[in-house]
């Protein structure tokens, strides 16, 4: 066991270029020959040691048990062959499945969200860490806890949707998740990365600081409270200031503010840009001491600031060294709590178990069917298996479309048709007869053929419309893709001709479902009206088309939108969050979206009684319970998310219209009745007042619970009285228990 | 000679009552009886005197001679009648021309910046001063310093673009202008009104404090150093704290920081929705209470919060009568400063002049033409005058549709046609024939008959559409409006089906000329690809039918834009004053706009010399000259505009990728040659730092000279040597020569 004693007489020890080293990351590849790990280039390379090394998975392209080897060799020349043998974090991207050869992939983050099922995500999160730590990797760059209010962001997809709740939920539980499996989580990317002006990434948050500080750093700082133990720095500027240089974010409020002990990790070429980009900082060399000081404590992809460079600016007198220990400590105590000075190695012997145990392939499949959202259906669905199908659409039977950014070898996995049924496949097997057209690309392009969908059409009774976008799986840009990192778009409409394919099949006559395979929100009102049911499947991975045929023939999926759906992309933001504003439309168009955040539709129906809430007034820093009885009136069973919203008032800071502070996914047989009862501390309808401190005060607390952001099926009010109260901390979410009767 | 002693003493003198009423304002409405003075209403409404009365030309309905013997004996009645004899601040709105019955109407603020022309600027404020002065008004709410940054929304018109150099320019000389005349301007709207998130009146601004010190705030402080002496709070919250209720904006940066000694009004309603839409206060009082200690000293339009409401908080201990006390003294000393203790009264004897003298004609027949921009043109433009031309389109013969927001009793002057020309009329004047067919209306509707355009343009040599929008001119929301307030827009394309108009006219084969009749920028690549010529027109008000013709058979108007136009609604926000980013284009549209800040074609061509800068390095306190000679190398007259752009760089806060620091509107004879010089401090190119201080850090400055933000003919670049400075105040623009040789 290495102490924090010995961590210190650890730096005192090393020379410059050990320590500089720990600030470093190469790629995996650097130190690979043909697949194997090679001393000697390691010798050249990395003669002092590292700290990190990076895209294991992917740029070896090893399956799991060889990749194993290579990352046992490698941890063993750093502890023999380097000056203090200090292991190095090793550490692959999982975003949406551990994105290296043969990894399970999982529904994208958004689909993730849409299940409003924290367990779920938990044993998810956990099962890719399974895998991450069998090959060896102790670290990995997810959660994103940015906020997805920026359907234009070709991220959004990688969030976990508008709400700081329900993403703050969310980003604990793949902390914990991931933890269970003894792999550290990143935060990223702190912070405003999701609300960048016009949508385009790497632009300034169209947020200030004071205004994230209950929205944007709740996710946060719930995924620091559940102990992940590393941050990454957003390309953008809050205030004014890169994030990657500023020390107010990265140190004052990160560490002093929410005492913060872990490592900030730069983004890829996000130091860099303090020089090339913003220019505020003359070359390279200055760019990584402004970062280092502000608080920036690892560079990745590689070591272009903080490698010689870096040590040339200690030795010219451009930076203390004092400087460098401080980020060589925090890294270091970040390996010692990881366990890396104990147990540094691969786990090759639970490689078969995590990568091909059948709990794995059906927790994917799970988590596909719980992640989908019913928008709309007139009764179309759930399809029956007596049916005849015609499957038409450029998602419909493309296997790499399922899959979301940064599944990279997963999308490997998809070229080979390893391990993933489209909807085309899965629908085959489950009803009595199916044809398929593709109708026409992702892009309008030669092959389109319209005539052909409408053909299959007619002869079906129902026609399953599989629309959307594609996801450019790289973190390079990819040229086809219509969504992921450097992809966004200026309108939310379907690309190519896939509204006019959705359009043509239904002037047949023939029913239409349109399942929406897409990560980007989309603002489709007329694609929504012209189909008899619309299901939003989000990019749900290896079993997206098991799960997708899972709902369209009769699985309640309880998926519920973890976003608003705009009209129009000139309604942009649509987010529910919004402060109060009294100047109701737009001349031309509804300033409401067209589906809110929290929608969904149950193949069951709900009915909710009163909200009862004890007491009735309370201290502004006490606590109340709110309960409400919801029944399965229906005769099927189904799924019901309740959710509890609330509105503090009478305070000195303004508060959003409405916010989530409790929620409950319930699944209910025919006619079977629960009552849901939510804890909610004052603390959690705290606000940071002007000078940013975290308050309470008196008024009242105005309570709806309902089936989605604005569908309320019962309110309440509480009046808070006594002083100000100042919680240390603002809980994201009330906790909720279930009383079935 | 009323003195600050002596406004000490007067205050002391006062009742409580009396103190209330001069934060106060009433509709002169409620002073009148049949057009009237009414001493019996007055005695009942304003027993205890009134700080100010509103609305007097709109809502008496009253001729200019008439309303000032009104006034008169409003001010007669408050000097003899209520307890201190303190005279009222008399106003009206005069946005674009004084809004009251025959006052002369100028084009909308958004031309005027299109300009580039601030003596013209000024040259207007005073001809609007001295009709608001002649009939009794001291003071009036214009102008607008909000930036238009958002076409979303309804009042971007209301702007001077999107640059705060340009803006604070426009805002100085309307200051200036006003104060020659003997009016105090009212900056409004303090601050970030013009870039609400979605477009969407009264909501948040989209970036924070911090950012706006460097452009939302530069034109508020320009105004203020001009002597402004009054400036209004906005709607919105900063930072998440509504400016009716924000301290820190109003107090400590208004006065503290920047020396304001004038006083601080509401917005209408603005202290109102403390308590009913921001719900941070519990009701009106206490929103009063609250708005008058942040630092709002009057309310308008009546006295909802500051009235009897806020006499019983002094009584019952909810706010100390100091803080009513140091309002009163602002207000007292305004008028002071004002004049009003010395001359209150209407001036009835320059009415004739002010409002008759063929000068005031012909300065907004100048005005119209030279704030038109013309966007595009394959030269078709300039016509002949010995052309057939049809005219078309819904804004050619609709006077009501050249006047901008807040012109009122202007549309009744358009109502009785009085002396508003429209394109159509004034055509019909200079050329050899003309035809007319509406085609349709700015909605679609059942007279729309886009077959008679057709017609028309068949029989002709050029198609003249006159498209655009309507400005909804009542503050109140005119449902047949397009723009104006509280008339927000998803999208920005052509309502209705004029563009459809446009194409069908163009299928026709004649050439089309499009006039833009429009205060919202739109997005409209498709009319401007189908037109032969384009011309943004703005809303050019009285005179703007003969400003059109002018311009159309050949007069060079040398209008610029002065906000980026944009390709699509979803591409916002354009403007050209971006922080640096790096991610290319969207999937499927440019990022740039479809034509630039500073973009405008010209009737002649121009070449440019070399940009000379001298020194070519300087202190951080030093100042340059740059230089660049211009020649007219066409065979015509012409204007252009030289614009110098600059980036400053190395130094710890991101800037723009340039700014406008300079610019010069030239007109030069066919073949004539000057040398633009310019002045610049490094103080223009100064930032506030994360801690608030205006700094000018060591680096370097890249400037560029061009005919726009996106078309440079010459570059150069400065070093900046030896230490920060750190400069008193920011001049918003260099000082501009102009040599001819």
């Amino acid at each position: 066991m290495t102490t924090s004693h010995s961590i210190d007489a650890l730096v005192d020890r090393m020379t410059l270029e050990a320590k500089v080293a720990q600030l470093g990351t190469i790629r995996i590849g650097s130190v690979l020959d043909d697949g194997s790990f090679d001393p000697a280039r390691a010798r050249e390379t990395i003669p002092h040691g590292i700290g990190r090394v990076t895209r294991v998975g992917r740029e070896s392209g090893l399956p799991p048990r060889q990749l194993a080897t290579e990352i046992a060799n490698l941890q063993s020349f750093l502890r023999s062959e380097t000056p203090e043998g200090i292991p190095a974090f090793v550490r692959e991207e999982s975003l949406c499945g551990y994105a290296g050869r043969r990894g399970v992939t999982v529904p994208q983050a958004i689909g993730m969200a849409s299940s409003w099922d924290p367990d779920l995500v938990a044993a998810v999160a956990s099962a890719v860490g399974d895998q991450l730590r069998a090959v060896g990797c102790q670290l990995t760059l997810s959660p994103v806890c940015d906020l997805g209010v920026e359907p234009r962001w070709g991220r959004i997809e990688e969030t976990f949707g508008e709400d700081p709740a329900l993403a703050a939920t969310m980003t604990d539980h793949v902390v914990s998740g991931l933890a269970d499996s003894g792999v550290d989580a990143t935060l990223k990317h702190f912070v405003g990365h999701g609300r960048p002006a016009g949508g385009r990434n790497r632009a300034r948050p169209t947020s200030s600081l004071q205004e994230m500080r209950d929205a944007d750093l709740v996710p946060f700082r719930a995924g620091i409270e559940a102990g992940a133990p590393s941050v990454m720095a957003a390309y953008n500027t809050v205030d004014g200031v890169p994030c990657h240089a500023n020390e107010r974010l990265l140190t004052r409020l990160l560490r002093e503010e929410w005492g913060f002990i872990g490592t900030v990790v730069s983004d890829g070429r996000g130091i860099e840009m303090l020089a090339d980009d913003y220019r505020i900082a003359p070359d390279r060399q200055a760019a990584g001491v402004e970062a280092l000081t502000a608080g920036v404590d690892v560079e990745l992809p590689e070591r272009e600031c903080f490698g010689d460079r870096l040590v040339d600016a200690v030795r010219d007198g451009l930076v203390e060294e004092s400087v460098v220990d401080r980020a060589v400590g925090r890294h270091l105590r970040q390996k010692r709590r990881a366990g890396l000075f104990d147990d540094p190695d691969p786990h090759p012997e639970t490689v078969a178990e995590a990568f091909e145990a059948p709990e794995v392939a059906s927790l994917a499949r799970r988590a596909a069917r719980r992640s989908q959202v019913i928008l709309d259906n007139d009764g179309l669905l759930p399809l029956s298996a007596d049916t005849t199908v015609a499957v038409v659409g450029p998602n419909a039977d493309a296997p790499r479309n399922l899959l979301g950014n940064y599944s990279y070898a997963g999308a490997e996995n998809a070229d080979g048709g390893v391990d993933i049924r489209t909807p085309r496949a899965a629908l085959r097997e489950r009803v009595d007869e199916l044809r398929y057209a593709r109708g026409c690309g992702i892009r309008a392009g030669p092959d389109d053929d319209l005539d052909a969908a409408v053909a299959v059409a007619r002869e079906a009774d129902v026609v399953v419309a599989c629309v959307g976008g594609q996801s450019g799986i790289d973190v390079e840009r990819d040229s086809s893709g219509t969504a992921g990192e450097a992809l966004d778009r200026a309108e939310l409409s379907l690309p190519g001709r896939q509204a006019e394919l959705v359009r043509r099949v239904a002037a047949t006559g023939t029913s239409v479902a349109v399942v929406l395979v897409s990560g980007r929100p989309l603002a489709i009102p007329e694609v929504v009206e012209t189909a008899n049911a619309t299901v939003a499947a989000w990019l749900p991975g290896q079993a997206g088309g098991a799960g997708i045929a899972d709902v369209l023939l009769g699985t309640d999926p309880g998926g519920r939108l973890p976003v608003s759906l705009p009209q129009t992309v000139g309604q942009l933001p649509v987010d529910y969050r919004h402060p109060p504003v009294s100047d109701g439309e737009y001349v031309f168009t509804d300033a409401e979206p067209l589906f809110p955040f929290g929608h969904g539709e149950s193949y069951a129906a709900f009915s909710y009684g009163e909200l009862s809430v004890s007491p009735s007034q309370l201290l502004t820093d006490g606590s109340l319970t709110a309960s409400v009885p919801v029944e399965n009136v229906d005769t099927r069973p189904g799924t019901e998310v309740v959710q509890l919203y609330a509105q503090h008032r009478g305070g000195r800071t303004v508060r959003p219209v409405r916010e989530l502070v409790g929620f409950q996914r319930l699944e209910l047989a025919a006619g079977e009745r629960a009552t849901v009862g939510f804890d909610l501390s004052t603390g959690t309808v705290a606000t940071h007042d002007s000078a940013g401190n975290l308050v309470v005060e008196p008024g009242a607390i105005d309570l709806a619970v309902g089936r989605s952001s604005a569908d309320f099926r019962a309110r309440q009010t509480v009046e808070l009285t006594g002083g100000s109260s100042s919680p240390e901390r603002r809980p994201p979410i009330a906790s909720s228990t279930v009383t079935f009767s």
